[in-house]
Order: C-alpha cells, then structure tokens, then sequence
C-alpha cells in the first residue's frame, strides 16, 4: 500500500501542479485582456467585460478584433465624456487615457513587486535554470511570489510595457510546484525529487502559455532543466497536458484556443520560399545578438550605475515612453499578442482593416473559388511603413524593458518583432511574384488564380527566427509554433529559420539571454551544453594551488576538540577532508563544516567529560577507556561522509567536469597514489572555465 | 576552418543518414507494397506495378483499397488461368498462389539471412539499445546488415508473416549511420561520437517508420539512447526530418504521406468515452504482459530445445501455417498495415465493404449534412466475428514470429491486435449509444442525427494501448499517435490508454520486450530507467569476494617482464589495477590487459635488451643505467591509465550504479583509506542487480 502511495503521489502532485498552472494561467489571460481593453475604453453597462464580450451580441466580432473602434455598446473614454466622432478632441481624451491607464498599472505593479515580492520581477527562466542545476534561493518559487508575480503580470502586460507573460507564466507554475510538493514529504523534503516537480512544472508553464505541451515538455528539457531522468519526461507530459487542459475548459479567449493567436493555414509553401524563409533567419540571429548584447550592456549599466537604485521610477519612466510612442501608431497601440495574431492571420477576402487592403479580382474570386493573389492597395503600403516602425520600437524598448523590476518575459515582444520583419517581408514576396508571374521560378509553381505567397506564414517564421535567436531555442521552439500553427508541413520553413537565427547569432557570442543573464547575476550554473574541450587536468585546478597555503585537513585521530574548533573559526572552508595521519595523507572521507560545528557545540553541551584537550575520533578505534589523566576521548564518526568522490591528479577536466555536471556533486576531492592532493569545489570549476574564456574569474561571485 | 569543417561534419553526418534512412525506408515500402500485392495477383500489362498504380486509371480506388477484387486490369491468379468468377475452383487457386508465394518468399528471406548477414534477423531494437549503452558487437551495423536487411524485410513483410518494419527501419537508419559515420574521422574513430549519430539515426528509423519526426525523436530519446546530450536532440530531429522528406518525395504511397494508415478525424470525443478508453488501455496492458511472457518463454524454450537448430524450417513453417490460416479471412489476408488503415478510418456513407454495412438513413443524411449514427447491418455484425478472430489469430501467431531469423518487427503486428480490440469496443460503444440514446449521459452529447461514437478512433487508441502495453514506451508513444492523426485534440484519449496499458503491464512485471529479450541474451546493458533502491555499498559487490583468491593487480615498479607474462596468460581479466607496491596497496592506476600484453610482446621483438628478467617500470623513476649484472630496465609508462575511476568502499551502490551509468564507466576500482581493495565491473553490478531480484546471477552471460 505504501508502495502504490508512494507511486502515485508523484502523479498527484504533478496532476496538482498542472491544475494550479492551468488555473493561474486562465486567471491571468482574463484579467489581462479586460485590463488591456481598459486602456481604450469600458462597456458600460457590465464594466467587468472586455470589448469582445461586450460587443458580444453584436455579429461582427471578427473585424472588431483589430480595429479600436468597437461596437455601439463599447464606449471609448472619448464617447463616455461624450465627445463623438472622429475629431481631435476624442484623439487626445483617448490618448490621454491611454498614457494614464499605462501609468497607473505600470506604477501599481512595481509598487507591488517592491512592497511584497522583490522575487517576482524579471522573467524567471535564468533562476529556475539555476535552481534546477542545484542551487537554492529561498522564498524563490514561495506562495508570495506566486500570488504578486501573477497580479503583477497582469498589470504590466496590461500597461503595454513590452514584455510577455510567458517565462512568468513558467515561474508561477514553478512556485506552484514547490508549493504543492510540500503536501507530500517525499517531495518537500527531498530537494533532488522537488526538481523533478519543478521540471515537470515548467513544461506546464510553457504548456499553458502557448498551448503547446508537448513543445513545452521540450522546452524542460532542451532549455531549463538540468537532469532529466525519464520518469520525468513523463510526468512532465502529464503536467503540461492536465495544465492544457484546464486552460482549455476555462477557455479565457472564449475561442476553444488556448493562445490567442492559433492559427490554421492551408496553403501549401514553394521551395524557392526556402530563400526568404533563410533570410528572415539571418535576421532573427542578428536581431538576437543585437538584443542580447544591447541588454546585457543595460542589465550591466543598471547595476552599476545609479539608475539601479530607483526602480520604481524606471519602471514609470518606461510606462510612459513606451505608452506615448504606442498610441498613435495601431499596431503598437494594440498588445502584442493581437499584433501576432493579426500578423499571423492571413486576409480573406472580406477582411477591410488596413493590413488587408487588397484590390481582389472579385469575379476571378466567385469563379475559381479562391482568394487569389492581389496587387496591394494603399492601406498595405501604409501599413509597411507602420509595421517597420512597430519593429524598430519594439526592437529596442523590449531591450530597456527585459530585466525592469516588474514580471517581464521577452517571448512575445522578440516573437512581435520577427512577426513585423515576417509580414514585412511576405507582403514583399507577395508583390514580387504577383508582378513577376512570368518569371521562370514562380510559373510553374504559382497560378494566377491561386494564392502562392502566404504573408502570414511568413510572419510565423519571423516570430520563430527572432524568438530563436533571443534564446538559442531550437527543437523546443520548433515544436511550440508547429503545435501553433496544427500542420506538419511547416516543420521545414521554420526549422530552416531556427537553425539559420541560431547559426547566426552563435557566430556572435554564444550564449542566449537566458545563460547571459545567468552569468550576469553570477548564479553557479553549470551550463551543461557546452563542451568543455581543454586539455587541463585536475591538478591545474584544484586548490591549494601552488602558491597558497596547504589545504585544511583533519586527521582521524589525535586532533582534540580545541584544535578542531579553531580550525572551523579560523578557516572558511564548507568542507574538510578527513586524511588518516598528517604523514600518510591517506584519503579517508570528508566532513561537512557545518555538521562538525554542531556535534562540536553539542558535545560541550551535553557531554561533560568532554574538555578542550580531548581527543576526537573519527575511526572505530576510540580506546574503550581513556588513559588515567588523560581527558575521555570523544566519538564523531556519525559525521563522517566516507564515500566522498575523489579523482585522481591526472584526470582530465573534461571527466571532472562530466563528474560534476552529471553525478550533481558540489566538491570532489584529488588524490595521487591514494594520498590526498587537494580539493576542486563546483565554484573552481567555474572560475577555471571563465578563465580559460578569457573573463576574469572573480567575477564570478555567488550571492 | 577546421571548427568550422568540424562542427559542419556533425550535420553533414546527420543528413546523409536521413537521406540513406529515406531512401531505404522509401525502397523498402515500394517493394513490400508490390510484393504484397503479388500474392493475391498481378498486372498483366505491367508486371511491375502493384494493385493500386495498375488499376489507377479506373476511378474507383477508394472502394478498390479494402477488397481483393480489383480492377479490370488487375487479374487475381485464378483470373489468369481463365477461372473467371466467384467460384470454388478460383477460391482455390488463389489461395494456393497465396500460400505458394508465402512460402516462396519467406524462404528466400530466410535464406538470404543465414547466408549472407546472420545479423539482419530480428527486430534490432534491443541490440541497438545495448550497443548505445557503450557496447560494441562488431558487424551489426556494417553494409551486408544494411542490404540484407532491407532485402530481406521486404520478403518478410510480403510472405504475409505476422511482423512489421518498423523496428527493422530502425535497425537499417543505424546501419546508415555507422556506413556515413566512416567517412569522418571525427565519428568513424570516436565510438562514444558514433553513438550520438547513431542516435539521431534511430530518430530517423521511427521518423520514416510512421511518418512521425517529433515522435522518432522522442522515441530515440525515451526508448533507445542511453545518453542522450542537447546537440543530439537537435541533430536527431534534423536526421528525423530530413529523413522524413526524402520519403515524402519518392512518395512510396502515392498519397503525400508517409504511412499507410495516416488518418484525420474530424469529430471531437465526448468525456463519458474516456470509460471505453480506460478499457482499451486495460485491455493493451494485460495482452502486452501477455504476450511478453509468451514471447520470451518461447525464445528461451527456442534456445535451449532443439527447434534452434532449425532456424529456416521453422521460419517456413510459420510462413506455411500464416498463410494457410490467414487467407480464409479477409482482415488477415489483407497486410497488416492495411488492416491497420482499414479500422482506422472511419465509414463514409459511401462505402460499401462489410465493416461499414449500415442501414443509413439518406434522407436524414440529406437533410443534414451528417453521416448520422445509423443501425448496423449484416455485414457489421459479420465483421465483428471475423475481426474477433483475427484479433486471437494475429495475437496468438506474433508470439511464435517475434524471434525468427528474418526481420521482425512488432509495432504493426501489435497495432493491428490493438486496432481489432478498439474496433470492436468502438463498433459496440457505437450501437449502444445507438440504441440507448435516451439514457442521461448520451443524450446531452450525442444528437441523433450527428456521428457520436468514432469506431476509427477507438481502434486508433486500441493500436496505442496494444503497443504501449507490449514495449512500454509512453511519450513517444503518444506523440507518434498524435502525429498519425494530426490533431491535438486526440491526445487526452490515448495518453488515458498509453498511461494505463503501462500502469496495468507493469502490474505483471516492469520490463518491456525489449528489455526481455536483451535480459534473454545476456547483453551487459544497465537499465537507466529503473532505480536502484537497495542499501548495498560498494564492498559487497565488488571483488574478490571474501572467499575469492587476492586480487591481480601490478607494482608500479619491481616487477620482471616475465611476472607480468605469466599474469597475462594465467587471469583473464580485462584490466589489471596497479598499486605502488604490495606493501602499500596504494592505488595508482589501472592497466589494460590488451595494452599491457601488446607492449610486452613489442618489447620483447624489437627491444633487444629487454629479456625475461628486466624490470618492468610503470613510473617516471626509470633508473638511468641498469646496475652491472642486472638485465637493463623497461619504461612502460604510456599504458598506464592514471586517472581510473575509483570510490570507497563505503559508497552506496547507488551511487555506484548512478556512476556507471551516466558517465558509461566499465570498470571502477575500490579503495578504502587509500588503498586498494578491489574492483567492480559492469557485469559484477549486473550480478549483483540479477541477485536482488532473485534471478540466478550466472544467466548474466555476455556473448
């Protein structure tokens, strides 16, 4: 029976987890999308319901979507003061409403964040990389930082800052996962098995955050988790599946969808798109490296400089800015995630916004029954103009806004600015191959009559390729946007661009933004995809190094309880290891600094015979009675790790380093000829690394 | 340039594997699909062209797909012999041509093997497994394996024996990879490098097998690889994908997709169904313990008796009776694979074969545009049986084919008895919903007039279920499904039953067959998947034991080269760990016993001076000149290995296991304070693994 509960806990929490996400997310979607709307405007006689549910009655839902002019029942802040019309006067009541909602939701959630959860802002993705490779920050994943990240979030997508709710969304599950892995001991207490709910976890964020479980398992795997046992591919499916589903019974979007820009094509693409498709890559891995070195430098700037003292006003500072350059421009007026949707979508005939705005052959269309191609009318070339203004501000607030002091993903705004250069691109191709027909490449393949160039595939494979530069995902995001887009047979376009945003941006630095910021917070990650290739070995890293001191140890017996207790004030050392004599240096084991200061403390306390000059012994020898005159000896083998690892001088650091990735250790110990050398801890290993990159290795400092 | 040319080989690799695995699988599928059809007739005109391209000027190839008549074209062999009609004397014929060929072709397969590559028998799976797990069998991946298998599986699958291609594709994808491997240095000489290929190359046997790159790789990351390192998983998915399309441009079915039973469903699944699918679920799990048990009795009882011996008699017998038992029955005539397509698909209200005989009401169908759930018919009630019985036939006769010396899969011949058993469930969820549509729960759900119950997607989760049941894989499982049915929407209902045909078959032991049959050949494979619970250290399984004589181990100096050529030809062990002298037993190395009897016998053919006395030494203190009197000394430093892997005696065998496995150790030495005290090797963990789970530790034999 203990068994089967045993087994099945591991199941309930991760079934408990995948709800808790499923249900923050919908939360969050809700709220987000009626506090967006509230920057344009109320539904007055129901203020709780967003423009699409309030215009609900009302049919033409599908062009309300992307136009800010909403329905009789749905009043702009302009109309509710009364001033009808198409003037100046609603232009700036609107505007000014705009600017104020975004101030005041931008300046409520970093008060928040401030007053109540310091843990909640920044994406969350580098810390819980960080803590799934075995580090520990308290009060990290806590029910504090869940409940403010998740109002938070709210506030400042809804503020129109330039950020996503995505890598939060992987943080809330997360601090879901811990907290609910504290309802069954043998997940709360044992921090090995938490991370395998913590992974679990963050498949369900991804999960739920593109409706995409199976790229979100992949997403664990390929990008935040660090140990991966198979149990935990399993359950991670599960979580993430349980989180889909939930979102999906509440149903935020009121569309059976889970993200508000699935999409199905239907058209099929022509191998001569391999070339713009191979294009929009490039763009995405330079756009990457751009953003990643631009925030970096800013992340750097802001810790060193003053600016890192006044958050708060940061936060407001870039409210504001960003509010007065979104508005007049629709495409950034809108949030991001409906400028995807609307990039991504293709225009069907009846479509009128401006985007759409194409001179159809109205009787060539009833006859074939297709949407052919068409000559663009004016409101496409206006629209370019707007879209590449959308895509040089997005480009470069997102890398003032990544890394402010409120919840802040940057998958939606890097997916917003490589879905503009996609649109931009395939409305390009579009009018290429509709005035170069004749052309020797496009004949056979594209018929007059027959939709050939498809804008919004293009925009997906933009999104992908600057999403994919940003990160450096790969085979996760691949998966994510073909769960997306529902058909295998844009696997191809959008493996191209991944691979050609990754292969370019790795030609600038190698690191994504999530491993920079790791590295710029100095976390002790490990990163376990790349390679160590030196030709160190162990005796070039470990301490003592030559010139220091001999390295602190302890010998099995003969040291009293004073000199003990000297040695663990004077020195700082988390561990000591254990030798049998000072003149054989044999390697018997390793004792924790902290387990020796207890059992040192408690054996003054609660043993009396026990003075400064007793011996300690660590062995199974303790003579059975002291010595007439001699103090009575004291027993600490308890204490004892004897099977600590240990490698030998020569070992090469790339097995050292295997060692320490793969078997999680923290220190291991060197020995030549079984007599003890030195120690390499995991904090030697980083700074041998960053030496060898030519960075300086005091840089890499834990908190 | 050479990082460059070095990192571009990896991916060079992997896309020459994918178009190798494409073009095999696409050969392959070619060849079965005509061969197949070559049983049952022939295309007078074009003897080359199978059913479906001879009769592809007639209209009809939909309703031609799941019956035997044909097309004017198409002659069945008693038509040729001018026996025209339905009648016994043709009855007759046809069946003697169809056990005729049976039994030719399965002949032919069998021959080809014993004679050319004894290797290319059998699924493949489990020796791919333990060859990535670091073990090298020497010809299983060369180019008569690749040959001789590709012939041979087409033979097989065509002699209507009871197996499929699917794991075999995969064995064939590895062969590729090890032949494409040799032409870079980088991964012909580095075996752990050739794993990673090997990897991805299995990715790619999935991929092709079922049209499923995702899947594959998830297939190669769950099911297959040991280790399995980020940039695998991207190069994988490249290798799955690139295979993918090189199969979709040969085009082997003439329908743009890869499998023959690819299906989309477009009605949505109610939740009371998830009932039904609990069962299926059961119903897999209790049939894959089943037909594990069954399987490996019958192996064993294949290796012990007699029947060994007479690897070909068996095979044509087996061929003989399938065929003689399969023709009477139209579900067991026809492919495997086509019946999997068959029970798949749902009826259109067009089609007219027996499994979709219902009475349907036109008119109602009319007016509403649904194929409503009709009564079913005579014909229906017919299949039922016959489905029944080919469920038991098919169930019964894979347990005596998988194991046979020619290619043998058994995911298609799984996937049919799962499909039969879903069908059936579905066809009777179907009536009684029917006919009980005033009951609570149907009647909110299922409208009269609209389908309700799906019969295609019940025998799509008994497929899942029978197979997951069988080798017990789970994700990849899942998502191969998903990809076949191409809508996300079907997930929930397979991963119910995938979930519980493993909970359920693990009830009757944990191993897949996979692990069975590598278990029953004693390959030295440690199982990554299962935990080591037990609380042995280290000293109660390595050796000597207390009993056993003392170790062999080497001085580091002081040892004549006729000590060591006496300790070479008296143990034989694999590697001899050397101390720095016997007095100490301070571990300083370890030696290969291949090295060590090479050096020797160079040093004795062109080393004039070295003779039988001389002191061997293993150290950098070589005396400079050999005392007068004394033989002069031998340096053999360079075969020593300073760096082995070692742990105390105290370590718990969990952490031994874990080293084992993830850093792929063969051998690790045993130290206590230092000195040595013995030595574990992967079989003595496999020993004492076989020991606890009270199996006798000697049937761990290594081949």
């Amino acid at each position: 029976l203990k068994a089967a509960h045993d087994a099945w806990s591991g199941w309930l929490v991760v079934f408990l987890v995948g709800v808790g996400a499923g249900t923050c997310a919908g939360i969050i979607d809700i709220g987000a999308s009626w506090m967006t709307d509230l920057k344009l405007g109320v539904c007055p006689q129901a203020f709780y319901l967003n423009r699409e549910q309030c215009c609900w009655a009302e049919n033409d839902t599908d062009q309300l979507k992307f136009n800010d002019k909403g329905c009789s029942k749905w009043h702009t802040w302009a109309e509710l003061f009364n001033i009808l019309g198409d003037n100046a006067g609603s232009y700036i009541i609107n505007y000014l409403f705009y600017v104020l909602w975004g101030f005041g939701l931008a300046t409520l959630a970093v008060s928040l964040v401030r007053a109540f959860a310091p843990y909640a802002c920044g994406s969350g993705i580098p810390e819980i990389k960080t803590i799934l490779s075995g580090f520990i920050i308290r009060g990290y994943l806590g029910k504090w930082t869940l409940l403010i990240k998740s109002i938070t979030m709210m506030l400042a997508v809804s503020a129109g800052l330039s950020l996503g709710k995505e890598g939060p969304l992987v943080h809330v599950a997360c601090c879901c996962g811990n907290i609910f892995s504290y309802l069954f001991p043998k997940y709360g207490k044992n921090e090995a098995k938490k991370r395998e709910v913590l992974s679990a976890a963050s498949a369900a964020g991804v999960s739920v955050a593109f409706g995409a479980p199976v790229g979100g398992v992949l997403f664990s795997l390929e990008e935040v988790s660090y140990y991966f046992p198979m149990k935990t591919l399993w359950r991670s499916f599960f979580c993430a599946l349980v989180a889909a589903f939930v979102l999906r019974t509440i149903n935020p979007f009121g569309t059976d969808h889970l993200v508000m820009f699935y999409v199905e094509y239907d058209t099929p693409w022509f191998f001569f798109e391999l070339v713009p498709f191979l294009l929009l890559g490039v763009f995405g891995g330079l756009y990457g490296a751009f953003f990643i070195k631009m925030n970096l430098k800013w992340c750097k700037y802001r810790k060193t400089s003053k600016l890192g003292k006044f958050p708060v006003v940061e936060v407001i500072t870039l409210a504001l800015i960003t509010a007065i350059i979104s508005y007049p421009n629709p495409y950034t007026r809108m949030s991001s995630s409906q400028l995807i949707e609307l990039l991504f979508n293709d225009c069907g005939p009846e479509d009128n916004f401006k985007l759409c705005n194409y001179k159809h052959n109205y009787t060539l269309m009833l006859h074939t029954g297709n949407v052919a191609a068409s000559p663009a009318g004016p409101g496409v070339y206006e629209s370019l103009w707007l879209l590449l203004l959308a895509l040089i501000f997005k480009g470069v607030i997102t890398v003032f806004t990544f890394g402010i002091k409120v919840p802040a993903g940057l998958f939606i705004p890097s997916m917003a600015v490589g879905a503009c250069a996609g649109r931009l691109l395939g409305i390009g191709m579009e009018q290429a191959v509709y005035f170069n027909n004749d052309w020797g490449i496009f004949e056979d393949l594209c018929k007059p009559s027959t939709p050939c160039v498809n804008p919004g595939l293009y925009a997906m494979v933009g999104a992908a390729a600057a999403l994919g530069g940003v990160t450096r995902m790969t085979v996760s995001l691949v998966v994510i946007m073909f769960e997306l887009t529902g058909g295998l047979q844009y696997i191809v376009p959008l493996m191209v661009a991944v691979m050609t945003a990754k292969w370019v941006g790795d030609a600038f630095g190698r690191e994504g933004i999530y491993d920079g910021h790791i590295y710029l917070n100095g976390y002790p990650y490990l990163d376990s995809k790349r390679e160590f290739v030196h030709s160190t070995i162990a005796s070039d890293v470990m301490r003592p190094r030559r010139a220091d001191p001999p390295l602190s140890v302890i010998t099995q017996e003969g040291m009293t309880v004073e000199e003990l207790e000297n040695l663990t004030t004077e020195s700082s050392y988390n561990a000591y290891p254990m030798v049998v004599s000072k003149e054989s240096q044999r390697l018997s084991g390793l004792v924790q600094r902290k387990d020796l200061t207890i059992a040192l403390a408690n054996a003054r306390k609660f043993q009396e015979e026990v003075v400064s000059q007793s011996q300690v012994f660590f062995s199974n020898h303790v003579p059975r009675y002291s010595l007439p005159g001699q103090p009575s000896p004291l027993k600490l083998t308890k204490i004892l790790d004897q099977s600590p690892f240990q490698v030998t001088d020569q070992t090469p650091m790339e097995t050292v380093v295997e060692m320490f990735r793969k078997l999680g250790l923290r220190t291991c110990l060197v020995t030549h000829n079984g007599r003890l050398l030195g120690i390499i801890t995991k904090k030697d290993v980083l700074r041998h690394w960053a030496m060898l990159k030519n960075q300086d290795p005091d840089s890499i400092m834990f908190h």
